[in-house]
């Protein structure tokens, strides 16, 4: 991937998926970008439905359908036979290809030389743009939002594509900032900064994040928390080169072990939140927290209100949970 | 580069290097691992002499050298042609080449002609290690030293090479683990993390220094700084991966910018001590302050030794420079 847009409006494959956990990056397209979305392709035997109008390959050519999203992960992470010849088809349509798959489209020699022949291109979100520099940690106009977690899949790209939606519907000048493989494909550019070499984090921060217009938002998905054990670096990598005027603490509402860290235990808010905002304060001094958003899915709507009421009650800035509540109590105090 | 050693002995390659400052990786390797060096190599027209025996490439290998080190960056940063014949002729005679230059050699289509034939290996000590993990963050046995900067090039490496070699001496049982170039090129093996993706940082360190005997000193050479604006991503997934039991805090004496980071000044000790400790917590509870090694090659004798004593008496922990006080006093207390 390189921070090229994807061209749009886009067919999304959905292959013979048979719910949309299986298809969870084309149901994030499709959620978050639905201007951006002409059709769905799917095999005969699939039973997720985005919604969308079912389309062959030259009907979506026909149609405008500009680049093929892969948004969804195949069983065993290989790329079936069977989804060959239908990229092919799609590539000798007109159409560039963009695949958040584990395996790299760029490795499969057909594809390859299918890409050559057409002159279409094929995106692999997993790979970082080629040009990355370090950072210089030099201020740059413009404001900055990052989300911050308490852990991994906590919902720091949704709340960052929650907010970013509030703003645009306020007319807010603002951008959303992809950092991971789902957040690129739906919005089509972003860098893959976990998959980025590690002298330049920061640095391939500032280049998404460049100099803008003193009243432009932009709205970056965060990755990891700082006080991760095994993430930790890309996180604080990202914080640093966001130079973020605010942060917005994620966190799931029950959450008590870190996912997949065995004896590790998710940090107190106490801890998170300061421990952010020391550290970012090397690159901007005037970071400050804006917010805080919970995943309260686990919770009874009243065990759930009441969780948000005493958060902020503690710690003084709006909390919310951008499915439950929306992310409006946090766009007002940052336009205010 | 891999985790593989480089088969010994060298043969320390110098080019036309008119003095040491252009050879600093040869010097390295010559000062801190001679044993491992057999000769030298050099143009007719080169002045740097690292006091080692002067042979050809056909007499080094009859006295059985193995590998050839490339151990000093050529003016323009690309590899001069002058230099290809003799590489070739390396590689013919038998020898492996370890490079640490800019240009890898595995994209120099002459010689990896001429490495797949004769079978030989080309280390390009920034190429990471290809089998690298996600960190783990589960405690593993034997003991863990890091060093950690106030800056970039503050003495990391030397701090971490001096430490290990006054261990050896007293037959403490010791490791020295490279993280960057030149301390791989010395080491003969290590990660070069900066070049690591950025989801691996922790988990390669944990890789790099693996479960040992519980008496067992890794002795883990630092990078960059947990406040550095550019680079703190990496100082903090290495701090992590590496589960350091103790760290020593290296410093320039009197540097109060940071190196080649306008407007950013190195911070105090308290803050990054504490910084250090509190985020190495996350994977090692039990982390502490082992000592301070102070460069102070700008000072005069008696002005750095008031400076070393001024610390001594506010940290309460051995301070030493490990060029003109050594680092006996920070092994006496490990060692007690």
């Amino acid at each position: 991937m390189t921070m090229n847009e994807l061209k749009t409006p886009y067919l999304v494959f959905l292959g013979d998926a048979q719910d949309l956990l299986m298809a969870k990056v084309a149901k994030g397209v499709a959620h978050w970008r639905p201007e951006k979305c002409l059709a769905q392709n799917r095999f005969d035997n699939a039973k997720a439905d985005l919604g969308l109008p079912d389309m062959s390959i030259r009907d979506a050519a026909e149609a405008g359908a500009k680049t093929l999203i892969l948004g969804l992960a195949p069983m065993g992470g290989t790329l079936p036979q069977s989804w060959i010849p239908l990229l092919i088809e799609a590539m000798e349509a007109g159409m560039d290809i963009a695949s958040g798959l584990h395996i790299r489209l760029n490795e499969i020699e057909d594809l390859v030389a299918v890409a050559n022949r057409t002159g279409r291109r094929m995106f692999d979100v997993r790979n970082p743009p080629k040009t990355l520099q370090c950072g210089t940690g030099q201020p740059r106009s413009g404001k900055r939002l990052l989300t911050v977690g308490s852990d991994c899949c906590v919902g720091k790209m949704f709340t960052a594509l929650a907010i970013h939606k509030e703003m645009a519907a306020r007319n807010i000048n603002a951008t959303f900032r992809a950092t991971g493989q789902t957040g690129i494909l739906i919005e089509g550019s972003g860098v893959p900064v976990d998959a980025v070499v590690s002298d330049f984090i920061a640095g391939s921060v500032e280049q998404l994040s460049p100099a803008n217009d003193a009243d432009h938002w932009d709205i970056i998905e965060g990755q990891g928390s700082v006080l991760h054990p095994a993430y930790a670096g890309v996180s604080l990598g990202l914080l640093h080169g966001a130079q973020a005027d605010v942060i917005i603490l994620c966190h799931e509402e029950g959450r008590i072990q870190m996912d997949e860290m065995p004896g590790f235990e998710v940090p107190d808010f106490d801890t998170l939140i300061e421990t952010n905002l020391a550290l970012g304060r090397i690159t901007n001094p005037n970071i400050r927290l804006g917010g805080i958003a919970l995943n309260t899915s686990s919770l009874s709507e009243d065990d759930a209100l009441k969780a948000i009421e005493r958060y902020q009650a503690k710690f003084g800035v709006p909390v919310v949970d951008p499915v439950r509540t929306g992310v409006a109590a946090i766009v007002d105090v940052l336009e205010g």
